[in-house]
């Protein structure tokens, strides 16, 4: 540091930057000895005797507290609140598959999912907690220090108070590393958006049982391994800045210099910037997305059993009820309705290095629960099996390029879990694949991180599977220690 | 220019930023004499004989095309296209006015603002046309090279083809300099927004009857005539990047020094950007605005007379009809609602300059038609006689400090009118006053122009107000030839 300056200046806005120099430097900062990350398992496994939300499914016809419209089908919490699962029609003419029905959640409140950062001996760490969700397929997994719905901290739940919270609905003693509203999944959610935030506190902060600091670095070797960090915790992270060096035996020729390079901007990418946002502008302009509610009992396609909504083809998910026993949760045990994927889906980027800057692969997804037509999203997203059903000209772009990648091609590839306070034991397998193919498809952009970072930092542009995998990508800085 | 490589880099978005200095070089040239603004004069005057748009006022009955719904009252076109006029009731829980109704313009569709840009002699021009519209009070002004509703292009009207079109519905072959969907006014349109486009061509471009290439010095000259720049033009223009050198007799201690710093963001702000945009997430999170189509005939306060739909109170504004006989347009003649202002209306800025940079104060403001719950809007944005029967804590902050502003703190005094095509001799007088007290308000924050211009690139996020004010407020970097 430099010396302070006889009268300090009033305009802060330069030490933004820093910002994502120190966010990078966390990411240095791993495990360093197998001993500490068995020390962390070890953590692991005792908090899933600690704390635990064990789901039992259950006919739809045995939900306590949730109502199936007479009417309608839609199934709805008594209390209003929650979310409800409801029918929605789907028209957007001129593409693949024009028109399909479909139930979706309906979940309009915006919640947090926020992450609590501070300073340790001039290292950055981040407060994450060991949560037990009813949808996750082990149990617990890492998780945001805050995970609230606006119902769970408006007192809907009748639980505890959310441990943390305040730090994140008053933020005005503290510093916001991020705050932005960032989709959810849009086939499966009407609309829902969530608070990511990251807010760095300088005071001292009491440790509760469940929760523990960690870099960015150990987060990322958390991230490699299967089912470990989950979905709010990965969109959370992908909103961090991360600007500064990483760590890479091969120098500046390596995959990780590229990395570091395409996160710094100097370089430029591909594309300038104006003529990106000119194609979600085009886009979003020139498409029409024609969204409906509709009864949940009549959707052609779908049938609801005693246990289950389903397709008839038997893809996609399905809609089922689950009865959850809690224990070190605000509540002890409550059932609700969940979706259930039939098989993992697969979310991929192709990268490339331009010039010595790495380029991400993304589409311009159009999706019925978007708020805004169309988002940035990984260069594959699908389920492969659902699209074995589906016209020829609906089969997903690069899905074959990703499946069949040689060995050495693949950078990363790990199963992660979808939220389970939704999603019954929903699985994405996360692949990375380096390609020397510089491919042009109208739908499809590569861009560098720099430029997917600064879109990050506003609404509804990368949507929640490019996040997750964007999380992903940054655990690249430093090569793993194999 | 420095040499060209020997090989070319793939790597374009560095060139990007020479963008902003290439319209600020093209601000510094002005008319230069009295005899070359004369001769513009006498071209618009020219043109106000070739083309207009002459309104006569007719009963509502009177319209031709549009029909009152016989149970709501609503007004629309027998097509379904252009627009409607709807009532809308507006619930905003806790605010100073928590409940009202209101007519309100429903036009969904996304319409095209776009100039056209060239460099002639290594100086950027844009492309303006001399437009009549209906409800311009003197006919005629400076408008985009292209405004076309989708209606317009898609053939609905029926007339001749928009000239120049084609460089905006497919840039493929052109430099985009802006391409954002920007709002429209929040309080009488609902969710309308328009691409805003600036497009570059390096090619010849045939010059037709109506039109001039201007650079942005001679657009800042006519800016600071009433009525002449429209409020598209205006709303374009305010999406330009501006970075590089102004002209300032005082020198670096001036104010046109300190605007030209606020451009360049290198000196930093008062607030960081992130804690700017936790402001615009934290108010856009926790402010529920219900708004909700309910019949144009049954609107409390609001009363159809044969000659318009007005409030008791007789103030805001007024739906009227209106027969146009048009010349030199697509169209030779037709009929149309309108609204009309009952009164001119004020918007201003307060602005500051922070330790040699100028910040200029915005509100976050929360209009019933807005996309996304609030925008950024000016200082004061208000028809002050509206405010004189509500409650007190409705009464606008910051207008009495604006209204007895010293005359030499006046940096900007001009009148300009809202859009002819929709609005009838409905003008804002337009103020930026420099102030030496540095406010603090919670609803309000000092920002940079740099900030702002950060936040134009994206869409909703500055209101069409502020961007007519930004507009004006980048004349102000040359001094006036006074």
């Amino acid at each position: 540091m430099t010396d302070a300056p006889a009268v300090p200046s009033l305009l802060l806005t330069r030490s933004d930057r820093h910002i994502g120099a120190r966010v990078a430097d966390s990411a240095l900062r791993s495990y360093g000895s197998a001993a500490a990350v068995d020390e962390f398992r070890h953590w692991m496994d005792a908090e899933r005797t600690r704390t635990s939300a064990n789901a039992e499914r259950i006919p739809l016809d045995d939900l306590v507290g949730w109502r199936s419209d007479p009417d309608t089908g839609a199934i709805a919490h008594e209390s209003g609140r929650f979310f409800a699962v409801e029918g929605l029609s789907v028209e957007i003419p001129g593409s693949a598959v024009p028109y399909w029905e479909q139930p979706i959640m309906n979940q309009p409140e915006i919640g947090i999912l926020g992450i609590l950062a501070r300073e340790f001996d001039g290292v950055l760490y981040f407060l994450m907690q060991a949560k037990a969700e009813p949808g996750n397929c082990n149990g617990v997994q890492i998780s945001p220090t805050v995970q609230a719905t606006r119902s769970n901290y408006t007192g809907v739940h009748r639980g505890r108070p959310v441990p943390y919270l305040e730090y994140f609905t008053d933020t005005s003693a503290h510093r916001v590393i991020a705050d932005v509203r960032q989709s959810e999944q849009g086939s499966a959610f009407l609309r829902k958006r969530n608070r990511n935030m990251v807010i760095e506190v300088r005071e001292d902060v009491e440790l509760l049982d469940g929760f523990r600091w960690l870099t960015a670095g150990q987060l990322h070797e958390l991230l490699r391994v299967d089912d470990l960090v989950n979905m709010d915790a990965r969109s959370v992270l992908a909103c961090l800045p991360f600007t500064g060096p990483g760590r890479d035996r091969a120098g500046r020729d390596g995959f990780t210099a590229a990395l570091v390079r395409s996160c710094g901007g100097g370089e430029g990418g591909l594309h300038p910037m104006e003529s990106l946002l000119s194609w979600i502008t085009a886009t979003r302009s020139g498409t029409e997305v024609r969204t409906r509610t509709v009864p949940l009992a009549g959707l052609s396609h779908w049938r609801r059993g005693p246990d289950r909504i389903s397709h008839d083809g038997g893809g996609f998910f399905d809609v089922i009820g689950v009865k959850v026993e809690a224990s070190g949760r605000e509540v002890g045990g409550w059932t609700q309705p969940m979706f259930a994927a039939r098989r993992p889906g697969i979310v991929a980027f192709l990268v490339t290095r331009v010039e010595g800057v790495l380029h991400v692969l993304t589409q311009l997804r159009v999706e019925p629960g978007f708020v805004d037509v169309a988002e940035l999203a990984p260069t594959v997203q699908c389920t492969p099996e659902n699209h074995e059903r589906l016209p020829a000209g609906a089969r997903p772009p690069f899905l074959d390029e990703v499946l069949r990648a040689a060995a050495d091609a693949i950078r990363f590839d790990v199963t992660l879990s979808d939220e389970g306070g939704r999603f019954y034991h929903t699985r994405n397998r996360h692949l990375i694949v380096e390609t020397a193919e510089r491919h042009e498809h109208p739908d499809f952009r590569w861009m560098t991180l720099h430029q997917l970072a600064g879109l990050l930092r506003h609404s509804h542009y990368v949507d929640m599977q490019a996040r997750s995998l964007l999380a992903c990508l940054h655990t690249l800085r430093t090569e793993p220690g194999r």
